[in-house]
């Protein structure tokens, strides 16, 4: 490969990379903002937009350019973004046009169905599309497992956080999950004993996005190039130029709504950070979803669920919401925010209960998959399950196997990294707090400029060189290892 | 051409319908809501969009299909739909991909920077961008005249309104500039001796967009299939199926914006009756643009300005507004919005100055093509002409050359169609009047019915199956003819 060969390669890929921007529009669009009614010709402008790009992505001219390469001519970075569009080369050829194409139809199909379900807790309405969703899922993970020697689920958990292992999963939640029960049954007892300050509130959505909006402008987002707007399921979509997040709005619970737009304020802050050098290219994109949500997480429960950040927090939510008193107070508010109740929503949980809520999808949807579970025996054996973790048991669909979009929208594989990300976030924050003991002081003053810097350099500019283990390692100096959030948790919920 | 090629041909051209339909949802992110550092990248995804549409609609395999085509195997409308796309197909083989890239990204880049040139009223900041976009038009206009044997002016003029011509554009404007200032003259001498109630009143962007969207309701925009939104300049985007309108809002002035609401509502309720057999498919879309301004303007400036109208609008803006008094009476706001106001502004024009300002821009875009006219000299001819047609002139840039986004985003030959939609709306007003005579007392009570389904009948439901020329002949008894134009003037302005 010669450094043209090369210069080609990446004006090829510059191609593939505006059909992905394009379809993420069109799918943050019709999420957010887009007339009921128009749902069916989205889905064929997205099934088309993600047929077009496997054909580019498929097509003779990259396998023809990459196999032309000589290392030696590229620079590192270079080389890793080779090593990348390989990457997305071989597991693109590894499925056919059609496949690709009813994919993505099933998926839209199913979760524009899903949110009639949810909204009406009637799990048989969405039961057929789910189905067929999973066959074709089933179909693609078998397919890649073939071709890739490797198990079936990891074929599709590769695709949110390449390399991931369910062993390694089976590892980790074996060593988390009898730990959490216990420190929950501890916290929980250890609760009791205090006295909570009730605080009965009514916050208009007015009220609560002036109040996202200036904390999203304190953590340093960029406003030219990104936006906040309102969605059923709040979510991170767009691309680093223009990263669209989303929140929804409960006028009980501003709380909520608050620590939502935090924490896709770490999504937007992770893209926004990443190697503009690199725009459009694969080695400059995030590294995969355990980082993407270890960036989430560290904002949302590292930062800002520390005391000293509700020291800032609490003086402008009194001005804000033209409030006083001493349930207004930095403590009062700390108590309230970092109190655990277990619930039956996951997005919702707190940061004890949230991998309970992650374990039991991981194990439910390896059963999908496994053909072990069907789809009709879904809801029972969620609410089984469910009450095993928790102790009570969900009365309807909506508040059990209904209540997230993921599946719905053929993310099978996903869930696990939620927890990997919370667990790489509690290992990074320590870290930075070690590099830089000044963080928590300044986050006394809202300035998230230190942590900011250290996630950055430590993070964010690496976009796809290294492989997650790698940049959690170099930046942490060990590879990821649980027992840094259960340490985390501990030290916040029993001290 | 077997049944099943021709069903190939349809399958086919979805995938082209498909990439236009995002391609107008990414133009319309970026004119309304899209974050100000998102440009290059946005600019980068349409022009790929671009590029593949051209592609597909280049590609050997639609060559193959149309070069196997027996008409007599196929009903009426698919015969059209086949004529149709070799239309469009003969069109873009015309230009290489090379030049619609070009074209593409150097139409992004001068409207971008045309945002600023307006604000600022600096036309020198935009000359060289637009200058560049000038030389691609020209040589678009060249090769394709070359290629269709006419005149590279009517090149241009034929991708907004197929089949029109220069020579019978020059014919109706020699007709129609001299009647209209002879008219305007007239009418100003008839308004001097009026007396005009005072209405100084600010309203809210908020009662503002609560009327809109009220009256949008009343006129039969679907909701299911639309939205509106606001934007610098007011335009109709989107596809059949999900009708993006915009306004903007000034609060010195309702009446414009709820006239510009009502307007791109003439335009969404013909995309909405648009023939939902043929979606997706050229034969299925709205005629051209002459077509498209009739129906806008047979709302805004035949139904809403009737006297009929205000009887209805009224009480309605009383009660929004909550204000009260005889300046707010039927005939006091008809006379107001009635009011024949020479300006410097095209979009704020009334219905008698508007083609005046339509044939400055035609005069000046065919001496730009012609090279007549340099770029740097835009400014100072557009300023003299103006003062040639209008009497006074222009003092700065933005309220000249730069008011206008069509040239700075590449639609040379785009303003005559707007007059002929004048033309067209008088025409065809006139001939649901004769038809359906009901239809001015069933607007007093805010009844758009009978003019929709008389609209739909005879318009919107046709798509592209006819010529503009024979839809407009088959619905009036009568090929387009200024002279309705003149006529509807003198009988609303010189009663």
């Amino acid at each position: 490969m010669t450094s043209d060969d090369y210069g080609e390669l990446e004006n090829r890929w510059k191609r593939i990379s505006s059909l992905s921007g394009a379809i993420s529009l069109l799918s943050w669009d019709s999420q957010t903002i887009m007339p009921s009614g128009a749902g069916d010709v989205r889905a064929e402008q997205i099934a088309t937009l993600s047929v077009l790009r496997h054909e580019e992505i498929t097509s003779n001219l990259i396998a023809d350019l990459l196999a032309k390469i000589d290392p030696e001519v590229l620079t590192d970075w270079q080389r890793a973004n080779v090593r990348e569009i390989e990457r997305v080369y071989k597991n693109a050829t590894a499925l056919s046009t059609e496949i690709v194409d009813s994919h993505s139809r099933a998926r839209h199909n199913c979760e524009s169905i899903w949110r009639i379900a949810r909204k009406d807790s009637n799990f048989d309405l969405v039961a057929d599309p789910l189905g067929e969703l999973l066959e074709i899922t089933k179909e693609i993970a078998a397919i890649k497992a073939d071709k890739f020697n490797m198990q079936p689920y990891d074929a599709l958990l590769d695709e949110y956080e390449p390399g991931a292992k369910s062993e390694n999963l089976d590892a980790t939640f074996n060593y988390l999950e009898p730990k959490l029960i216990q420190l929950l049954k501890n916290v929980l007892e250890h609760q009791a004993k205090t006295e909570y300050a009730s605080i009965p509130f009514q916050v208009t959505e007015e009220k609560q996005k002036k109040l996202g909006l200036k904390l999203m402008e304190q953590q340093g987002f960029n406003f030219q190039k990104g936006r906040l707007d309102k969605s059923a399921h709040p979510f991170s979509g767009g691309i680093p130029d223009d990263v669209r997040i989303t929140t929804r709005y409960d006028e009980q619970d501003w709380a909520s709504s608050l620590m939502g737009v935090i924490h896709e304020t770490g999504h937007a802050l992770y893209e926004q950070g990443l190697p503009i050098e690199w725009r459009g290219q694969p080695v400059g994109k995030a590294r995969g979803m355990v980082l993407h949500e270890s960036q989430s997480l560290a904002l949302e429960m590292q930062a800002c669920r520390s005391r000293e950040f509700f020291e800032f927090l609490a003086p402008v939510i009194a001005d804000e919401f033209d409030v006083s008193g001493k349930e207004w107070s930095a403590s009062a508010l700390y108590q309230k925010c970092l109190r655990i109740t277990p619930n039956f929503i996951r997005v919702d949980a707190d940061e004890l209960t949230y991998p309970l809520h992650v374990i039991l999808r991981y194990r439910l949807e390896q059963s999908l998959l496994s053909g072990e579970l069907s789809i009709k025996d879904l809801p029972a054996a969620w609410n089984d399950m469910f009450m095993k973790s928790f102790g009570f048991r969900p009365t309807n669909d909506s508040d059990g196997c209904l209540q997230d979009i993921h599946w719905y929208d053929g993310a099978f594989g996903y869930f696990p990294t939620y927890t990997l990300g919370a667990m790489a976030a509690a290992q990074l924050f320590s870290a930075a707090l070690e590099d830089e003991p000044k963080i928590l002081t300044k986050l006394e003053k809202g300035d998230f400029s230190d942590l900011l810097d250290w996630l950055r350099e430590h993070v964010h500019s690496w976009g796809s060189y290294y492989s997650t283990d790698e940049i959690i390692k170099r930046a942490t100096g060990f590879p990821l290892d649980p027992s840094f959030y259960i340490s985390h948790l501990k030290s916040r919920y029993m001290q």
